[in-house]
């Protein structure tokens, strides 16, 4: 895979400790922090300086690791418990991330098959490794699929920061961007800022930035405007959650974007891996929309932008219905029509 | 006109001084500056603390009545020339604000009919609170016939500020929430916060909050999720210039809610007095539409919220094509259908 891009790495191992992107500083710095104990990457989940599912999978997994290379015994079985409290330590640093306890819990699994302890740290160090090999890969086929949808030139919209630095690297519906960067493909990009909490404009647009990526900001209310007078060629979200019907949860504005596309008649496309399929769910309405707090709208950067007092509507996500989507794209392969029927061939294997 | 509302006025004429709401201090703030001189007017206007072209209309002539009393001379055509040269000094605060030099020149065409400077002072002030009035019973006409098309509880969504603080009194898309809270009439609405100047949050959350308003503010994205979830009833909103033919230019982001509204086959309503029809365009595609700084969207209050360099697109206004929407309300009644048509049966006396 030759990397021609800018794009700095959001998690990096570096044999004796882990290198990590501050998304905290972003855009004003490009800081990178190291980490050197579990106590580090605890503080960094939980102070939102790596974000994004599969990162923090990722971040978690060389925790684990730093965490094993500490202890001092030379029973097999007192280390095995030893990471089983630190599995269960990390577990409480983002509770709701259902890709941190896949992660951990692979390097369990790790750990109880060796039959010695350097066994258990030569795999544990390889099976982190190979979970970021293996988003990588997911997210570049995701990139490949989503680049066979687009023409030269093209024009796409997006909304939030579905990005190379949310993953190993590449991201999802930002992948065919940094691919085409790679293939010398031109497309053009306009980034929605994704109000409140700005990662669009914070992180969307840096990100295409530094892989020199055209990309344009705009504020989330100019959406139909630049449809109609940028003549944008489709829009392309990335997912929070996916049920079995189609219907995608994502940062809230999607669903929004998904109807003016379809008022356009132009494509509306979702890219997520199959990590984000909730088969549990039959539907969106089963999607239970979380609410933030007031002071995300009533306040930015610790200036007050509403009154004393006002009443806040905050969802931090919408669901768009399956049938605004004109195909959602994958790693193994782009399905559309009927995803009730399609969703379950992605899952054959 | 009886008035229950605490909402303060935008402009008072106070004997021998204007008393303005300073609009760059909210929402924060609700701070009154004295008006004593002709510079002090032309400052409030440039300096934006008194906004929406009605209200700087009423507020330049009320700063021409502060001239007029001002001068020293015993002549009569001294006087009206005087008059002349501080109509053309504050006709430059705002050069791009019609209603300015409209108000403005309906004072100088008083002093000419006047047969002493005596008269000609008397008629001046009478003049301009005749302006202030006269745009009190527009937007209170415009108010009735709005509030003529709601039910009771019914929930509206706005965006921008076509509030009272913008006008003489009650504003525009805004005035039937003020008149329905006289009348013990309740209504909700949901306060988009129209990024990127956000005059939403700033000024009709502010604005409505005053009235005693059930209003929500919610960020632009927010849009159809709110009108799905809290089954919200119609939308309605300003206008900058009306065409001929009825296709809207108003605060951008204005044409995706009147798709969002047909999407959800809810009533999109446009509420404007006659002064911003422009007749002498035929269709929207006429309209220039203003681009900003992008500071606007890359800053927000001194804060950097975008990174260094990068390319911003930021449209002032969109427009929303006549066939978006279902009717437009002025002090003359509501108009729907053929707009062509329609419109020119509104200037028939």
């Amino acid at each position: 895979m030759s990397i021609t891009t800018n794009l700095p790495l959001s998690v990096e191992w570096k044999d004796s400790y882990i290198q990590l992107l501050d998304q905290q500083k972003l855009p004003q710095e490009t800081v990178f922090i190291d980490l050197h104990t579990i106590h580090d990457v605890f503080d960094a989940i939980v102070t939102l300086k790596v974000r994004g599912a599969p990162a923090i999978g990722i971040t978690s997994a060389y925790g684990l690791v730093l965490a094993a290379n500490s202890y001092n015994t030379a029973s097999l079985a007192e280390f095995q418990s030893l990471l089983r409290k630190d599995r269960d330590y990390l577990a409480t640093s983002r509770p709701t991330a259902v890709n941190l306890f896949w992660a951990i819990d692979r390097l369990i699994q790790v750990s109880l098959q060796a039959s010695s302890i350097n066994e258990a740290k030569t795999n544990l160090v390889h099976e982190a490794i190979q979970i970021q090999l293996e988003d990588e890969a997911t997210c570049r086929l995701i990139g490949e699929h989503a680049l066979s949808l687009f023409q030269k030139n093209d024009k796409l919209l997006t909304i939030c920061n579905a990005g190379s630095i949310a993953t190993a690297r590449y991201g999802t519906a930002l992948a065919p961007f940094h691919l085409a960067k790679e293939k010398n493909f031109p497309l053009s990009v306009f980034a929605c800022e994704t109000r409140p909490v700005l990662q669009g404009s914070r992180l969307t647009a840096w990100e295409l930035q530094q892989s020199g990526v055209d990309v344009t900001l705009i504020t989330d209310n100019m959406a139909a405007h630049t449809i109609k007078t940028k003549e944008i060629s489709a829009v392309i979200v990335g997912a929070d959650r996916i049920t079995a019907n189609g219907d995608t949860a994502n940062k809230i504005g999607t669903y929004g974007l998904a109807i003016l596309a379809k008022a356009f008649d132009i494509p509306f496309y979702v890219a997520a891996p199959l990590s984000t399929f909730d088969l549990s769910k039959e539907t969106g309405e089963e999607i239970e929309i979380e609410e933030r707090s007031p002071e995300e709208i009533t306040h930015l950067g610790g200036k007050q932008i509403a009154p004393d007092g006002i009443s806040v509507f905050n969802p931090a996500f919408d669901v768009t219905p399956n049938e605004l989507i004109t195909a959602i794209i994958t790693e193994k392969g782009i399905i559309k029509g009927d995803y009730t029927k399609a969703i379950p061939t992605l899952f054959k294997d």
